[in-house]
């Protein structure tokens, strides 16, 4: 599917395959659990055909991360553009993560790798701290949104509510995976759903109401 | 230290040796990334002195998650027994997970072992499946009983909470280890913090007051 997309040369069509292969094997078995051989095999690549792209296997679980990323982001906001309130965004951004699957397989590629990264290699490692980084700038924008315009409490922390938030769905899905059900999951999004209500400015609520 | 106990034959106390040795190196590589030359190194013994004790491989890292777990439980809990209300021991045993760093290297056993173990090792999965089960229901005792004293709201489900706290603590974890900083644990207790405030039954306060 990649392949058909216009303009773009065999070697970067071959590219783009590899890291759509290596991705979910990366992140099922880690940077250490998952090795060349395993990648060869699934690109049905010999060694030299994947270092013709990547310098080194470092390169390429990087790359791979990134692709994997990019994919969880968009599964994660596909839709966000069309709302306007900051409870409304922060309640739809975690309703999508607890409804929808990981686009790779193994679960969350930003979980998966910050456990895996938090003892090893210090380049995912960096990558995977820009990556959350990012993510909680995103929320934590939306909260001081919502606390401009008079729709949250001005004493709340902007990024703690977004620690709060990514913390809680990570860590629901580390249960949820392991067993099986979304119940977890769930159970995240009723408890972080009553975080947001009090976080709603309810003078403004009353004035409104 | 641990040779010094009473009563430990000699091959109990270098199973008990391996054990501690092999557990942080297991903890922080995971199954895959932490080879048995690893564990021959860090203990000092040949593949044969570590086979007397274990049958494999599979067999030392269910041991080695038991001893990491057994140790993190008591890190965690230790104090729990001079409490009495519900809410106080939940507030004690978030704080303490909060602040207690954990007592094996490379951070929580459970965390590590269920990424770890989720698309892998089956016998490894089914321990921390066990573990979580066992934390899961500890909290959501404490929460049953609470409502049955009247301290805790009646339409606040126990399971649920269980699973929201361990969830946002696991996953404040994840986050803290990558990034150095305790913030974003503080952040998920200053939060389980508000919710086990919603949850208390505000009737019986306001009567009792």
């Amino acid at each position: 599917m990649l392949g058909a997309e216009a303009g773009m040369s065999k070697g970067e069509q071959t590219r783009q395959r590899i890291l759509q292969q290596a991705a979910p094997l990366l992140n099922q078995r880690g940077f250490q659990g998952c090795s060349m051989s395993d990648i060869m095999q699934a690109t049905g690549l010999e060694k030299g055909g994947i270092y013709r792209h990547f310098a080194n296997k470092e390169e390429l679980a990087g790359e791979a991360f990134r692709y994997a990323l990019e994919q969880a982001v968009k599964n994660r906001t596909d839709g966000l553009e069309h709302l306007s309130g900051a409870l409304e965004k922060l309640r739809f951004l975690i309703h999508r993560f607890v409804e929808a699957p990981s686009p790779i397989a193994g679960g969350c590629p930003l979980l998966n790798t910050a456990v895996d990264a938090d003892d090893g290699n210090a380049a995912l490692r960096k990558l995977v701290r820009h990556a959350f980084a990012d993510w909680r700038k995103r929320l934590a924008d939306i909260v001081a949104e919502g606390i401009e315009r008079g729709e949250i409490r001005k004493d709340v922390s902007a990024n703690g509510v977004a620690n709060t938030i990514i913390g809680a769905l990570e860590g629901a899905l580390v249960l949820s995976r392991l067993e099986g059900t979304r119940e977890p999951l769930r159970d995240a999004e009723v408890s972080l759903t009553s975080l947001l209500d009090l976080m709603a400015n309810r003078q403004t609520r009353s004035l409104g109401a």
